[in-house]
Order: structure tokens, then sequence, then C-alpha cells
């Protein structure tokens, strides 16, 4: 377990891209997050108190968190200084990178030293086992999408917060690193062994009888190249009952694949249906979200009336515009979750 | 590269599945195997000469082959003690198992004592690239499965086999241990990093410009909820120009879970060419390959010629029948490949 609240690492970034773990942390778990590091030459914030470690301990952080993405995924020295000073101020260190903690002697000694706590967060539990397709018990929505980033774990957050809200239990379950940082717990589904992918998501969200809904974050599309074999055994992993949609529509190709473009929303919704039908005969479609980060609202309202319209589903921006019209569609789907909250009159 | 000719060992194994990695060589590799070792409890062979150890150097082997697949994929105290007299005796050792020869310290030492090598067959190599999807040039043959273990490596190999019979320029490409160690290189793809399934595949095939096949092992099913991950990413990587189709009509059920019936052939064509247009939109299959190796020779041939007729495809058991059919059908369907050898009049 990663001991909160957090001191969120922005370091020297300048690319909004690269710092979306820390802004996921920000925005879907503010109340653990005390504060945001960051040199002189970083030119973004969270809108959190700028602080260094030792006044970050002072008000209480616990672990700093190394919520950006370096090219190549790898720690510069520059970092690893930063990192080593954490730990001598007195916090645990929590890392998604590709390159692990345990892996750089001189952080792995300095938290030795200082009795400090190192957690990388995109390495799978040991032991996954081999997916077995067996239907269980429980309710599990999954978000697809038309490519990589277009909104995933921000859908899936936003559902987890909206059935929330009307005292629905529901669950979010990290697939990915930001995801898992958010969580508390998940599996970097990018990181596991090939044989296991359906097994790791079987695990991670196993047989549920409370009446309430797993929301698993869906990885990379169906007609993404690169990565729709990860895709693949999600969707059979999952057996959702439900499906939400995600797409971009600023996206102008295949993310990182200029040579592709990206599928329809009625092309990807049917071939998701039909490869989630194997382990989960009676799948459905439930609503489709938009990220409509870069229009004018009236712009997003149009865009996500008339995709509603041809799509017969209920379409919206879960982050600008909510997700009522969706969980109302899975209200009217599936028979009504009780209520965990109940008001004492 | 890993020294021939070999040693094949049986060992104590009485279990015909658990000895196919040495039998794989055994059929397809003959002039490389010089013996099988194996125990007096040991029940199975290969029709090859039973010898020692130090027999076997003195007749020229320079490898031990673990072509064994034990309950959990461990190595027994009884097979760790064999390895290292194999490797007292002057032999290197290669084993495709789960557990790697360079966790166990003791065959570790050995083999530094002795001078000698160690090949853990699946480990992939490192730094294998993200997929691109870019269209690579060269002829690409996949075969696909109804289910796993079902004929794949075979089909794949007689393919190669009579393709070369007829002077054309192919090359098996192999995706798991068993293929991995009768060819000499190939990628364990079950053993590969979820992200990168696809890479691995384009990394193994890379572009061919001088017109001949590359011929490339399947792995997994569409249809199989363990595994279709694997065999989706694969699908993509392949780009594939041709689809053989492999199945075991003696199936009962997907391999390892009684609750999946075994797909239709016609679903599961239609399937693998859906998923392999994305990256290879003029696919199309050429040929039905069956495992008739349980039938009677007539009763066979009746389901060979059935299948033929309701798919429109050449049909035969490529080991026991042989692969002219689909190899006419290739040389039908695709601009014939020119003959590497010409014979001198």
């Amino acid at each position: 377990m990663i001991a909160s609240p957090y001191l969120l690492y922005l370091g020297h970034s300048n690319d909004e891209v690269g710092i979306k773990t820390s802004r996921g942390l920000a925005v879907f778990r503010p109340d653990d997050c005390v504060g945001e590091f960051r040199h002189d030459d970083c030119g973004l914030t969270l809108d959190l108190p700028r602080m260094g470690f030792a006044e970050a301990v002072a008000v209480g952080a616990r672990t700093l968190v190394l919520g950006i993405a370096n090219a190549g995924g790898r720690m510069s020295a520059d970092l690893v200084g930063d990192a080593i000073a954490a730990i001598e101020a007195g916090l645990d260190v929590a890392s998604g990178l590709h390159h692990r903690l345990r892996e750089e002697p001189a952080i792995v000694a300095a938290a030795a030293r200082h009795g400090r706590k190192l957690h990388d967060v995109r390495d799978p539990r040991p032991g996954i086992p081999v997916g077995n397709g067996k239907r269980r018990a429980g309710k599990r929505l999954l978000t697809v999408g038309t490519d990589c980033s277009v909104g995933k774990m921000y859908a899936t957050l936003c559902l987890e917060r909206g059935m929330r809200a009307r005292g629905m239990a529901a669950d979010f379950r990290a697939t990915g690193q930001t995801g898992i940082l958010i969580a508390g717990s998940g599996v970097p589904l990018d990181a596991v062994i090939a044989d296991f992918i359906s097994g790791a998501i079987e695990d991670i969200s196993p047989a549920r009888t409370d009446d309430g809904w797993d929301l698993i974050e869906g990885q990379g599309s169906l007609f993404h190249p690169s990565f729709a074999g990860v895709s693949t055994g999600l969707l059979h992993g999952a057996q959702p009952a439900a499906l939400v949609l995600c797409h971009d529509p600023m996206r102008a190709h295949m993310r990182g694949l200029p040579h592709y473009p990206v599928p329809g929303l009625r092309e990807t919704l049917e071939a998701n249906l039909a490869v989630a039908r194997l382990t989960s005969p009676e799948v459905r479609a439930v609503g489709v979200a938009l990220n409509t980060s870069k229009l004018a609202r009236a712009e997003a309202e149009r865009l996500c009336a008339e995709t509603a319209d041809a799509l017969g589903l209920p379409c919206t921006d879960p982050f600008a515009m909510g997700v009522d019209s969706i969980i109302d569609r899975i209200d009217q789907c599936f028979e009504a979750s009780p209520r965990v909250a109940t008001l004492s009159l």
C-alpha cells in the first residue's frame, strides 16, 4: 500500500502529456495530494501549493509520486538526485516509469539507509494465473476505445464517481500506471507477460456478489496494430456486462501511427461487442464518451447529440458534462443496483 | 546459437504430450539428433539410439536438449542432477522450460566449472520494439487454429519442407519453444511482455525482397479465452498474405476449458481474416490442415474431402498426406515464386 498523502513531482517538465500521471492524481484524488514539486524551469502547474521535500513532510506528505513520463521512460541523473533528496527528507517514493526504482542502486541504498519504501507501480504481482474464461458472478463495465489515450481512464473514474453519488456500489479497477496510483491497486497490463493478459483481469476483478459494479479501465484499441492483443485479452478477461465506447473527435490518426486512420464509432463498437461475446454472450453497449476538451461547449454538445442519435446510445463528455445519461441507461438495461447509502429520517 | 548435434532428453517421462519438444526435434531435425537419453522407467521412445551422456559425447553430441514439459514447468531435483551430469560429461544444455537453467545455481556453477553453455529458449531477446504496423515487403503465410495444440507448428514445418522440395525460397519462423529449438531461432511469444506481441513478430519476420515466403508458426486461437490476445497480436504483426487454418477434428472442447466448445471452421476463418485485414488488407485463406493422427486413413481422407468442399479450400493432413494441394493453391493465388534451385542439364 502506498502511503498518502502525496507530493506530486513535476520536475523540469514542460510537456502536458508527460505529467498526465501527476495530473490524474490531482484531479481524481485531490484530498490525497498536498502539493507539487517543480523546478524553476517547469512551465506547468497542477494548481497545488508548490513545496520542497522538507516542507511537504512538515505538512504531512508521506510519498513522493514520480508522476511523469520522460522521453524513453528512463530516469535522468537529475530525477535520481531528486528522488534521493526526497528519501532523505523522509518521503517514500512511488514511480510508474519503465525504469524501475529498484534498478537504481543509489535510490535503493538511500531508501535502505533511511528506512523508506519504494513502489514500482509497473511491476505486475508475481503468480498471475492464466485466464480460465469461467463465467463469474457480478456486473462489470469496461471502457473501450477507437484508439489509445482517448479518455478511457477519465470516463471510468467519472462513472465511479457518478454511480457512487447515486448511492450505487461501484469500484474502479485500474489497468494502467496512472489508474493504479489513483486507485491504490490494479494491474499494469502493458507489463504483463502475453500468456497472462486475460488472467490478470480475472485476477483484479473477481466474482462479485453485492450486486455492485466493477468499472474496468480499458487499454489500447482493437484497431491499434501495436496493442490490439492487449485490448483483446482485456475484453475476454473482463467478461463485461456493459461497454462504454470512448473517442477523441480531434484525433487525426491512430496514436503514433500516421499511416492508420481512426476507425468509425459504429465499427469499433461492433468489433468490441463481437470479441466480448466469447466470454460474455449478453454484453451490451450502454454509452459513448467523447473527449471534447479542445472544443467549444456548444460544438461539444452538438457533437454529443449527433453521436447519440447516430448510435442510439447516450453520449456525453464524462468530465465536462457528467455521466448521468449513461447511468440512466445502465439502470434501464440492468436490474437497478440496491443503493448502499440510505437516509435515516 | 545452440551447437548440434543433440542428445534428446526423455528422462522419466511417460506422457506423450510431455515429450513433444523432443519429438518435434526428432521428426523435423532428424539429422541433428544422435540419440535419446531415458531412464529405465521411461515408457516412451523416439526410435533413436538410447545412450548415456559420455557415450553421446563420444559419437559427437554437443548439446543435451531438455525437450520435456514437467507438471508445473519446474525442474525436479532429478532433472537438475541429470543436467549437471551431462555438463560434466562435456555437453551444453538447452531448455524450453519456464523454470530457467540460469535460475538453478547448481547448474550455473557446473557450466562455469566446465566451460559449457546454457540456453534458456524461453527468454525473449531484450529490446523487442513496439509494433508499428507499417506495410513491409515480402510474402508471409501464418497458420491459425480453432484451438491451441491442433498442429500449427507441424503444418508450418511441412509447408516449409514442401515448398523447398519444389525449389521455392521458404523459411519457417518459430514462435514457440519447440519451433525455436527446431529452427535455431525465433521468439517465445508466450513469454513476451503484452505491449510487444506484434512488435516481436515484426522483428522475427522483417521485410523480405527475394520473393520467397516466411512461414510463421501460429499460436493459440482467437476463440480461446486464455490466449486470444496473443493470437490477435500475432495476426497483426505477421501481416500475412496467406492464412492456413489448422484444426483437430477429435477435439471435444477448447484445450483446458471444458466449458468452451470448439468454434466452427468457417467462423474461425472469417474471424481471423477480419483481424488480419487491419495490417494486411489483401489477406486470403489458402488451405485447411487437419490433424487426423487418431483416424483411420479412409476416414481421414473422407473428412478432408468434405472439409475442402464445404470451405472451397484445399484440405489435407500435412504430416500424413503432404501439402501439395495447399502449395498448388498458393501458386494460383500469388505470382509464382522463382525457383531457387535449378537443374543443370
